[in-house]
């Protein structure tokens, strides 16, 4: 048996190419006591992996060359000398861009039971919910009758922001790329308004649509997205930086508000990442899972399939061509 | 009796020049029911009065051409139509660079009997040092062992913000223009050091003085000063955006920290007015006048003596050549 892997050969400069990436085989390791091995099933792609490609040290530490790009995966043991995760146990992992991976426990942990299908484990109800959830509720501590914006809206995190944001009696506008993803925002995911950002008049269309101003961002965008939204921030309004994924190929150098605006008009502007906020699991799993079941919160996938095919997956996720959580399915 | 004032002639371009002002008289209106003529004693000279003296919408109205500058100044009543003012009421208010005005009671209210002398209402025991009391306890809420960096670090607001964050038993960082303001930061306020911003190695000596990074920046400058700071944030790390005085002449293009430092190191950057909390004003009064009373609280006065002076003393400011707090005597 051999590990099936998609490595990073190159650094990527701007946006990133298929031959930054190539497809690799290497052995399977004997596991140690205390270790499993994980055979992944699903690879749930997201966009600040762009970041770890990069040399970043800021972050985490960047994907060394020769390996694969960092994901969380869904997999299942398959041989265990640990016995919190049996053999046959379905599990969420950091397991990245391969087929198998030895694990020691550490940043794994088991799929709950409701999670059903498992893939919504890695989008709406896993880290991509989740990071929705904690932004809104313990960042952005959100109130009723607040209007908050949602960029890259019918994404993985969007879509499920702008849900929640709604069901806690918020005016939601999305903004997404193209007429069909803003369709589907409004009618699907209950947004008030969502401007397409291609469009002609799109800051024009956005201000319009926040008529009373904008309390929170929700941003998961930057660039020029994000730079229509600023001068709508109403005082004391927030700016959650959630991603930036226009930013993370280095081509788009809008700056945001300037510090005076930000001072004067007593903005916080505050970067967050889920892996501080694990300890919110089982509440934001208890209350999902419930929302889920009463179709209540709603979601997409965009299924890839074949582990060969994550590099043109990932960049037309950065590209904004997906629709819906991008997921890569590692077998035929 | 006439209105001595000093009035805006012209929008500054840049560090505002003393043509951009004029002495001007005017006669007093009769008062009405319900109002209160006050005599101004002493001006408080504040940076952030630059930011009205431009166009932008965004902060208060801008002073209107002819009018005189915005200035919390203190005073005495002279005539009173109004009980809850009666003449010989000593009254802090938001006076303008000007003899006399007539007020209604917005905006003013009673020095307290506790300030002496009743100069420090403007400064350390009022609008400045609360401004740093609401500035670490409310919105950053700093805790011991945290690494404060306070630019301005002698200002009216640094000195008292380095002061109290060393009460709380932080480790405090200065920073201000040339050596002897800094060794002043250091034999005075108590700072642990005071890094000279002139001086060739200061992003070098800054960081030598944070070697356990930066936890809070207390950010009254912005500009250069700020951007040797940023690099040195903790993860988790908060910027509090309390002035800009490096950047109301719009002379200044730094930017600060991208918005991927600021997502991968989970900053927030804050921006806040005094004027939105001064329900913290009695509790700021009970600890501060201890505080002062027993030695604890320092603070240095730069005292101009004359009305037409107020421009100057003003522009000197901005370019950091007062030393503590800027006031103007009103008369002779």
């Amino acid at each position: 048996m051999k590990n099936t892997q998609i490595v990073l050969t190159k650094r990527p400069v701007g946006l990133p190419r298929s031959t930054d990436f190539a497809l690799a085989e290497t052995d399977i390791p004997d596991i140690k006591q205390g270790e499993f091995l994980v055979a992944n099933k699903y690879i749930g792609l997201q966009p600040a992996a762009r970041i770890r490609m990069g040399t970043s040290t800021s972050y985490a530490a960047p994907t060394p060359l020769g390996m694969p790009p960092y994901a969380q995966t869904i997999g299942k043991v398959v041989q265990s000398r640990n016995a919190a995760f049996p053999e046959g146990a379905a599990v969420v992992s950091e397991g990245g861009w391969q087929s198998h991976f030895v694990s020691d426990g550490a940043g794994t942990y088991h799929l709950d039971r409701r999670i059903d299908p498992e893939t919504f484990g890695l989008g709406c109800l896993g880290a991509s919910g989740m990071t929705a959830w904690v932004g809104l509720y313990r960042i952005a501590q959100l109130k009723a009758g607040q209007t908050v914006v949602v960029s890259a809206a019918t994404g993985a995190v969007g879509s499920v922001a702008g849900q929640l944001a709604r069901l806690r009696g918020c005016r939601v506008v999305g903004i997404a790329g193209g007429p069909e993803k803003c369709a589907f925002a409004v009618e699907e995911y209950g947004y008030d308004a969502c401007i397409d950002h291609r469009s002609d008049d799109f800051e024009h269309r956005l201000a319009e649509a926040c008529q009373n101003g904008v309390d929170i961002d929700f941003e998961n965008v930057g660039g020029r997205v994000r730079d229509a939204i600023w001068p709508l921030m109403n005082q004391n309004g927030q700016i959650l930086i959630c991603g930036l994924i226009a930013e993370y190929n280095g081509l788009d150098a809008a700056t945001g508000p300037s510090w005076q605006v930000a001072l004067v008009r007593r903005l916080t502007i505050r970067g967050f990442m889920l892996r501080d906020h694990n300890d919110l699991r089982p509440q934001f799993l208890d209350e999902a899972t419930e929302l889920v079941r009463h179709g209540k919160l709603k979601t997409r996938e965009d299924m890839t399939i074949g582990l060969e095919n994550a590099p043109t997956a990932f960049i037309d996720m950065l590209r904004g061509k997906n629709f819906g959580k991008a997921i890569v399915q590692v077998t035929h």
